[in-house]
């Protein structure tokens, strides 16, 4: 079995995104397989370091709206999230953790068009329907999906999986862990692979 | 007059130094200018933001005190700072923003040496003398160091470049602004030199 590279992310952060568009190459490139785990900063992770949303952060939050465009145009990706929505990732997150464990062949496709339904088509991702309607659109059955989505034990376990994250000091999207060694923010990636290269330094 | 390279930096942030460790040859190659511009990110920055000082953030604090011994390692630079000392970036940054008026093509040459003595030398550099010690030894004299560290004017005019810089958006070491576009972190001076080579996109 491949060695991994941990993928902690979460659907609010369009970081995050950029992220997942290059780390299934990124870790073919290097024999690699991805572990995809979503995270939920705004919900959890930044109460634990009693910092407010990004978003709501002066001075920071102007220029990372302008920074996520740019990098947007960078990596060729359309961003037209939908207006005035306040997305919940609750759902897309219990989903990929379903999928990362029972069809981990479909872990990558689908939380790619997850983040692209909402991040790039505008389309709101916070309910189980419409969740299902992004996994339908891949060949799953939506009443496998609502069934996931509303079992008390999938939600138990992404909670746990969070704290969990956050007990290895995992704080952003993205967030890589290649071999023990922590990298965050996709500006990192080029270093991270220097690291692989030359095994460390 | 070559079009200039805004390099904002505090004293206290390892980053700034990696960044200022960088700037120079970065703009000779694009056949600009460097601004050296001092900020105080813990003093005055932070408070505008609302944000606690990085290294009492949980979760990134042991990040970042990893990531920075990590990068240095990757450039090559000996991290030695002094143990124990909470350093007080005023003296070298209202030495910086004389410098850089009044012997502009000594700014360069005694920013670095003034992050070296303390992040490299371990030595602390936050009284008027321990300045005077590093300027000394390029060449300057002590008496006109100390009379410009003890001048209100100048304590004055850090205080409004540090204000005007929040003004502008500035919250970070290091953080660049080259033809009115921001950059924000060593690790986008590639994607700043792509920016300056393609004219942007």
């Amino acid at each position: 079995m491949p060695r991994q590279i941990e993928f902690y992310f979460d659907f609010i952060s369009p970081y995050g995104w950029f992220a997942a568009e290059q780390i299934g190459d990124f870790a073919r490139r290097f024999d690699r397989e991805v572990s995809w785990r979503p995270i939920l900063l705004g919900i959890t992770v930044l109460k634990a370091m009693g910092l407010p949303p990004l978003m709501s952060t002066p001075l920071k939050k102007d220029y990372i709206a302008a920074d996520v465009a740019r990098c947007a145009r960078y990596w060729g990706l359309r961003l037209s999230p939908p207006t005035g929505v306040q997305l919940s990732p609750l759902a897309a997150a219990r989903i990929i953790l379903w999928v990362s464990s029972e069809r981990p062949d479909c872990t990558e496709q689908l939380t790619l068009a997850l983040y692209r339904r909402y991040w790039a088509d505008g389309v709101d991702i916070s309910t189980p329907d419409a969740v299902a309607d992004v996994a339908c659109a891949l060949g799953f059955s939506r009443a496998d999906i609502l069934s996931v989505l509303a079992n008390p034990q999938i939600k138990d376990r992404l909670a746990k999986s969070v704290d969990q994250a956050i007990g290895r000091g995992i704080f952003g999207s993205p967030f890589f862990i290649v071999d023990g060694e922590a990298f965050w923010g996709t500006d990192r990636l080029p270093m991270m692979a220097e690291w692989l290269v030359r095994g460390g330094w």
